[in-house]
């Protein structure tokens, strides 16, 4: 089973390189009777795309995509939903460096390997712009399961880090800063972080903290579809991620488990929430939270130490427009994919009981 | 999609209740030709199964497994392997006391308000028993991709940790010793642990860590099935597990890009390994190593407060024998999950040239 | 994808070998709550197994079901549904002679092209007994349905055929009689024929023809999943099939459109049915049927010369206790095909709309 | 599942409406190192589309595809191919006298009982415009399979059948007429049959024979997936088609089984081949042959008695440029449908053996 294809009955197929004509996607599965806000789509686009402040890449691309199917007078029709986006921003004379060399730590090497030839121009389909039809696809998931609040946040920029459970913090604050950081001091550290490794052409890592709201109980499907289990394979297929944990996560690893069990008040509530609002793989209706791990981005702008599809030593100097830092871009990318994953389970407990 | 099945083309699907008559599964997509040890796959379920050293639970169950179909003559044909495990310690009584009851951390109430009806006894389909019949098809895994090492160990029980990468140990050393941990001294430390946690009639959680060896290049299937989501989705589908971290992982967000990548040698190797074998989503070559975090275990021997079905408050006894940490038990099956990740991959990489 | 499976969100995977310890399956997807009536089971057993009349095989089978899970005091649990059938009557030595031998018309050259190996004991999976497990779930699927009517029934044996449609027959005496046709004169008729034809050691082909009564308005998945799609796949997916037509079929392409065209009624219902059920792929409400062509039986008891694994001529002489006729007993099996698909999309229908 | 994707590892996802923006695809698991002939893929193109000749509908459409992304200088690099194809005529304003009735025998009243709202202008998603996709798609299916023959043709218009099998025609003369049929004398019949019935208003059905040459051994995928089946399901996915058959067919059931027994060569080729190239489900090496039945267009130039939404009778009259036989334009689709189902199983081939 070729990848370009996630979720079962809440489907998205995507297809472009960075470099390409377009890139675009279907979303297969969307019920009929969804009212699409258009406006409400860009401004999740606006989230991610680049240039949109000084901390992230200044490639300036509209990202705006067009829907050729599946929406009707406003409305979905249950019919898929085709839709693309244009690269405007091609320059691929760019990228003519990298056609030969195999950069340290991106996916030249593998896809080489695997397949034996690659679209060479700005990592091809391993580039982070596929992320794009991600955000199109989770905002129709979002306007789907429109009582749902999925709510992401910049929780840590290197060692700069909120140190503090959500519940500490006003998470309507979080858009109010470049960085998407709902502590408006600790953002203010991790702008300056981030601007500082960028004028090194250095890059840095940082985590993506997500809390989901008002989740029905009963979604997930036992036993290889938790809910978790889905939800971190969505935020491990996001581009540099590497590492996710819901609940206690490691640190719950430390605890007893008369510490850690959550005890239930009459209305099946828990006192606290440990579990992250999912137990056995089942969302119980508690809020739903969880961590995620960006590495810092591979392409430095520094001189690197690399080989040719020969095996000969090279040296590289990373160019154009990149992102000392992925975690601001990447906050509307975590809140897509959780809204795929739930928009999938959703659908799938209509059908657990006769 | 139901989700008691696992993998694309190398599939096993999976039924049974923890008291039921028998667990079992079926392995589709096998190839054939693949000659079955038979001995070893008891070992490995030997390693999974209760009651094998006083650090676990003391239920005894010989988790012998009888194969139905799809092996002849010592050999896969590429049917269906159809196996069952009997249930041979059903002692259901066990469990009426918890007929109408939710126990704080486990899946009674989310099952109840999916399904509306569960089968109570022992956690029915939600109990850890399950994990037996992956461990069977992990074993078939594994004799499959022969070439191919893969090797978990206990790395913290609570806040004792080995504290290093896979490299500093000698992991060969993890079955000398009951807690499957390869610093015998930290071991030592571990089982102490367990044993004073136990007596207290309390539970602790733990990590287990896994590493890949000699794995081909050019496993994984960008952009949504990426190796490493699907090793991630594998573990968290695993009972008790909280979170998963590969190559650098939650600490990898603090270094800068400079550091952090992975510089080639001329045969494609690197020098440094912070990827964890995976670039892309596709394997390099190199080790994978990943980290699992598990809870601690929510049954415990001290009376806990509760509801019952209808909300009322009510004490709770934990009784029967449990595991005090989950861990022991847990390194084989993490083993046989990343095995059946890669069986998956190893064969879906054969479709990805002409 | 291994092809053992059935249906995507009422699924069944099945195993087993015609000689090997057991057949069996699972049933995944199978809502919580349905009352399971276990003598209905076994009597849609009885109407598939061998033995049941004197023109059918006289192989003695019990053909009996051990449901192992997901079902929990009388009703399903939401859980997979294992079960499995022993081979109760094995007698492999009857195919010893068949070992390095290709039977004309057979899949014993295929199966060993393909797979390299193959368990040649009665045929191993490539036999009609694995239809055993299709009766089981389809049984499952109809005790779900319980509002829908399915009735299957033997249209055709040779060329002694009813000739007429569904309306003009009254369908309860369809089990009336042991070559299970409503028309008791052409029952006769048929029953003569195979008579005949079993006594020179021959076979002969048939038609069963199927009609599904209330069905809901909706059930089908454009465009590629249409009903009469995975109907016709599921009947072609049965042993011995050779062709599927529904509604109008074959003799349809000689209509006119201005003929062919069904007017509505004021309710949406239809003057004529020439669509047979479906239009556009999705159940229109009206009676969907169809007809299904089976080949005449490959094991004859006559001689008859092919080849071994060399290429070396040889001569064989049927053995065992075969069926003359394959119709009469796959009466259960269409119908219980047709229940899976339409259980399938009876589920699916739930995700349309918002 | 939503129903828009087709095949398992080579698989199409299609998405559009006859009069939106642009129909589209997403061909997922196509090898890297396929080079594609554009030109070859415009051929197939122009052998579907509306206008070519005078007994199809009149529509213009260009019908030219855009590719926009998985080729790379040229050739396949095992991503997504994603496609295009504008609706340059999109004329909506010809069916805002449909927008509230429901034509006899077309999908209206299904789709919108299942979806509760439809796109109305020209069929929107149940239009056979769909079928421009799949026929991109199977073009470069064959090329993946060159080495494999597949040839359809028209052998039926209403009564005038070709009434011999494959082997009486040269096939190469297919292409010579506008009906598509190698007998240039019953092809003369056909076109004047199909032109009489155009002045009319009326509509004709017919059927569409398909053979495939050079098959290797060992496609298909037992039990639910044999060949035959998928087959089956891919032609039954056609617009407007009530019937399929392969190998002997519904003629089989009148022989004997010591008539219809293919017997073996040395070589393990068969004397006879009523199997149809297709033996347990997998492909035996032989010709696979099979028919397809397609009704009369529903869209008749005559007035029709019908209903609107609410169920109030109206008159409509068919309006616009429709094929009065589907027949000559199907036979591109019946190819690319075949040569979709045929990638998919020689992919799952290479899976079958260690």
């Amino acid at each position: 089973m070729a990848g370009n294809s996630f979720g079962s009955v809440f489907k998205l197929t995507t297809f472009g390189e960075s470099h390409g004509i377009a890139i675009g996607g279907v979303i297969d599965g969307c019920p009929a009777g969804v009212s699409i806000n258009f406006d409400r789509i860009q401004e999740e686009m606006d989230r991610r795309k680049p240039g949109q402040s000084k901390i992230v890449t200044q490639r300036k691309e509209s990202d705006s995509v067009e829907f050729l199917s599946g929406i009707f007078e406003g409305m979905t029709t249950g019919m898929p939903i085709g839709f693309i986006i244009k690269n405007n921003d091609q320059k691929s004379n760019d990228y003519s460096h990298i056609k030969d060399f195999y950069r340290p730590s991106h996916a030249d090497f593998t896809y080489n390997e695997k397949y034996g030839k690659r679209d060479y121009r700005g990592g091809g389909r391993s580039s982070a712009r596929e992320t794009a039809c991600r955000v199109v696809a989770g905002s129709i998931a979002k306007q789907f399961l429109s009582t749902i609040s999925i709510k992401a946040y910049t929780s840590s920029v290197g060692t700069i880090s909120l140190g503090k459970n959500h519940h500490n913090f006003d998470l309507s604050k979080t858009e109010s800063n470049i960085v998407r950081c709902p502590d408006l001091n600790v953002a203010q550290n991790m702008i300056k972080k981030i601007n500082a490794i960028r004028k090194k052409g250095d890059t840095i890592g940082g985590t993506v903290s997500c809390v989901i709201k008002n989740v029905p109980i009963g979604l997930g499907e036992p036993v290889y579809k938790r809910l978790h289990a889905q939800l971190g394979m969505s935020m491990l297929s996001i581009n540099a991620v590497k590492g996710f944990e819901y609940g206690s996560g490691f640190e719950g690893v430390k605890m007893k488990g008369s510490e850690h069990n959550d005890v239930f008040n009459p209305d099946g509530s828990t006192k606290t929430n440990y579990s992250g609002g999912i137990q056995g793989g089942i969302s119980n209706g508690m809020d739903i939270y969880f961590n995620v791990a960006f590495k810092p981005v591979a392409t430095v702008m520094q001189t690197q130490e690399t080989i040719d599809k020969n095996g000969n030593s090279v040296k590289i100097q990373g160019k154009g427009r990149h992102d000392p830092c992925v975690v601001p871009r990447a906050v509307p990318i975590v809140e897509a994919m959780a809204a795929l994953v739930l928009a999938d389970f959703y659908l799938l407990n209509r059908l657990s009981k006769i």
